[in-house]
């Protein structure tokens, strides 16, 4: 079978992802064994810029400009009544973020951060040239009738997403945050997560943005059906984002995908993030050494989906927004652990005495 | 028999500790809830600026000045080879401080924050304009051969932190957050808790800045002796605090009520100020009203602390540090929480739709 150019260009993409630069992280842990603090004692802030020397290739690596990508898009598994907030939420949010008023554009401020925002797939027209137009597909179809997506059109939604980190890179980010909008959301990230693991639906599906005990097992036998109904390959990702997945998840998992191939940090926000990351890497296991997890939220498939990649998040404030709010806050830690490799005092520089005993 | 001044003094302090401004918190939590957002979807976020107003009596509270206390001491109980490093590294740190070298103040920088370096009982001369000069006494006595301190002792410690705490509001701080340095002071801290508590010494105790297993176990068996020969009254916080604690850790407990008494935020750090939070709680329980706890720090006992005071830590990033450094990052948070509150676009200011049901 011939492939097609942007599967073509997506194997070329995973192809990039490499191991972590060894040298400049045990150039970072040498320096951080020689400043003004007991070894280890910064922990996971000690980490943090080891891990970000071995990402960049520079032992004494520093973040400047910051970008969270907001990716939206809408589920046409709304239908069946899953969310506390109808689906014309999606583009009235899109329109908040554009006006700087919503969660994440107080956060990025914050912590001095660009929001970008793309209309990869909102079932609505979306008329603001602020917003990075890409729409794949007018939100995707209900997936408990058939796939959410044709594989082209997923593969095409993850093109948009490497495709998007190229451009902000070429503007001078070296970090980028993974942000989501779409109602309804949650639904397709516990599919995605269930079907890849096997783990039972009801293990993995939380309250998403406020929902009662009944529509919360309604919810269950919703992603249940669209299983059966889709039977995702779990051996084969780009099938289960594609039956099972959303717009705005393929999209991230582009995103993730291309930091990771051009050597850049990509902070993975909450649920939705990481159902984009767990595809990320089911398609290249590598991709992991590029992530850095946020948070751990309220969602209960959240830190399951943390552990089996292998991420430790930095805050624990059983949040559950979404859109980036808790990878804006990691990039301010983020910063921090970079500053300390690279500003604090060495204990020879401080004339201050060492440990008289190995810690 | 006749009360000193300054037992006069602490009691007038304590009695200036209230309950939060609940007429504030309604309004703040209104108002979060008007926010475009599920609600409590930002979580931790949202409870911090609910707790800020009440602890300020502002509905829309902003964090302004920020200043970290770095109180430092020393502890005759190190005679007995409880830590890694050596004695002469309190003042060695105190200089590092001063000349901006430490990770508390590359932390303090990033977020914006002065630091303060108070001597409050170093065992050797620190002759520098730029540390405040407090010396209570030239380090504590060794606990094991008797009290650590005399009550007096204690209550000037107190009386220091409290009196720096005044300064800084004076000078502008709006938040405060409490760092320590003290070659040793997890010994007296793990001493606090237990005999406060009554947990067994075994339970509470960690490597500090980093001993081995023998060390860990002669640790151990030092505060034990310490208990024994002191016999501190768990009903009496002051008479633990003299009797197993230390100058640094008296020092921050004041700075703990100075701000619960001036009604502005202070920031918890690790395991050494979560023993001075459980001092000042025991002597003022409503003093629980003004603490925020930063993260949970790696040494055992401050998870226990933090869980006996009712604080839940925002970061989780195995730091043991202390110095103020988790005190620090969490600042930033916080400030990023009153930033959510009033930054953020409400519902009817957005056109946004709101949730179909209860959440």
């Amino acid at each position: 079978m011939k492939k097609s150019s942007s599967v073509r260009n997506l194997e070329l993409v995973i192809r990039e992802i490499r191991d972590l630069d060894e040298r400049a992280m045990n150039l970072a842990r040498e320096r951080q064994d020689q400043l003004t603090k007991p070894q280890s004692s910064l922990g996971m802030l000690e980490e943090i810029s080891i891990k970000l020397a071995g990402i960049t290739g520079n032992p004494c690596p520093m973040i400047d400009d910051k970008v969270v990508i907001v990716m939206a898009g809408d589920h046409g598994v709304v239908e069946e009544g899953v969310s506390a907030f109808p689906q014309e939420v999606t583009p009235q949010m899109v329109y908040n973020f554009i006006r700087g008023g919503a969660g994440i554009n107080v956060l990025a401020r914050h912590v001095g951060a660009r929001v970008t925002v793309v209309d990869i797939g909102v079932a609505a027209e979306i008329d603001d040239p602020h917003v990075k137009a890409c729409k794949v597909k007018a939100g995707t179809n209900n997936m408990t009738r058939g796939p959410a997506m044709s594989r082209e059109e997923a593969i095409s939604a993850i093109e948009v997403g490497m495709e998007t980190v190229k451009e902000e890179i070429q503007r001078g980010a070296t970090i980028i945050g993974t942000g989501d909008m779409g109602i309804g959301n949650t639904t397709p990230s516990s599919a995605i997560l269930a079907a890849l693991t096997g783990v039972p639906v009801e293990k993995v599906v939380g309250r998403g943005t406020g929902i009662d005990d009944a529509r919360l097992r309604h919810k269950i036998a919703v992603i249940e059906r669209a299983l059966l109904v889709n039977r995702p390959d779990p051996q084969d990702p780009m099938d289960v984002l594609a039956k099972v997945g959303g717009l705005e998840i393929a999209g991230l998992t582009g995103c993730i995908l291309g930091a990771a191939a051009n050597h850049i940090p990509v902070v993975v926000d909450g649920f939705i993030s990481g159902a984009a990351a767990l595809v990320a890497v089911s398609l290249a296991p590598k991709a992991a050494n590029y992530m850095m997890a946020s948070h751990v939220s309220a969602e209960p498939g959240h830190k399951m989906t943390l552990d089996i990649i292998g991420l430790k998040p930095m805050l624990n404030m059983n949040m559950r927004l979404g859109e980036g709010t808790g990878a804006a806050l990691a990039m301010n830690i983020i910063e921090a652990a970079c500053k300390v490799l690279s500003e604090m005092a060495t204990f020879a520089e401080a004339g201050v005495s060492e440990a008289t005993e190995e810690s």
